[in-house]
């Protein structure tokens, strides 16, 4: 992972962070999130993957179902957000649509991709801060702009 | 519905909006433009949608082919803006993949998609203003740059 | 090919981008980023096309494969970048998502897109600067966020 402020002005700033080969893109996204200390940002990219893993919230069970993706895919989108989770650490949150060789499309809330050759990512953080807290109805925890 | 203004500068506001259960994604925008005035503004968000409308223009008939979706979905991408209108009222364009339970996507125009239980957004807005017109070869109406 | 600047401060500038019927979307990208000397950008944008051609890098060959999409199409997404390519000149890298008269999604790297009626594309373009150098491993030039 390497990365480069490109713009930075009134406490907002925006990141180039360019994946090589071999990086999992969502352990990525944490470990900058971190070291950068984000608690408002939000982020787009593309690239490819040599296999990943999408999930498909499942409202009956209330539990992600896991769609594993064993291939190399095109990462045609990858949006996303990064906010304090409900222990105070940086939550990265990413959906993505990937492309197959038919170009075919697979999407879905991302657990992890490991990256082949690049992933572009373009991350915009705020002067402020999200939080997110436990949401008792679907029992993950999700944004509560109210919350300080 | 809930919003938090996360930067402003310049006369430019980045605001994240998070709609909840039950809150329809196209209506709630359209009440947050009306209420911010919103004049020039791109957005990006995340989420799922416990049912969905697409639908997909059709050149022959110049006419939307509505195409529901009756399903739990992740809403793995949904971008658009929102600019001015002919009658001077903001309107709000978006575009969405969705993503099924075995991964499979589908995508188009967005009409509308019920939040279940949350869609996280990030808005831009502009201090300036990008107005529609109609378009006579389509029949709809299209932002037109040059239009004061 | 119409723009209008939205929003300019301390160096960074939005754009909106808008063409119509008949324009091609990577052609006309380049276009703009030559015009506006573009070398750190990210872009995002919703619209149609007549017809497209979509590509997926085949890891084993090392090369593309043409996925030709001969259909009117909804454009559900389309991301990408503008950085400095080896040659010095700006490149651009973006990839889509599709959608058919189903709703059924095709996605990859984008290599054409004949617009049909219009495709909104939202700029932002960094005071500053990233460029692609050759990677060996793949063939293909990669942004290098450490390349003066």
């Amino acid at each position: 992972m390497q990365s480069k402020l490109i713009h930075e002005a009134d406490g907002q700033k925006t990141y180039a962070i360019v994946l090589a080969s071999g990086d999992e893109a969502m352990a990525s996204l944490k470990s900058f999130a971190q070291a950068e200390q984000l608690s408002a940002a939000g982020f787009t990219a593309i690239g490819a993957f040599e296999r990943a893993e999408l999930a498909y919230f499942d409202w009956e069970t209330k539990q992600y179902r896991a769609i594993p993706v064993d291939a190399q895919v095109e990462v045609a989108s990858f949006t996303g957000d990064v906010v304090l989770g409900p222990d105070g650490e940086p939550a990265v949150h990413a959906h993505a649509v990937l492309g197959l060789h038919n170009g075919s499309a697979l999407a879905g809330h991302l657990q992890r991709g490991i990256v082949r050759p690049t992933l572009e990512i373009i991350l915009t953080e705020s002067p402020s801060y999200l939080r997110k807290r436990l949401d008792p109805e679907s029992g993950i925890p999700l944004i509560d702009p109210g919350k300080a």
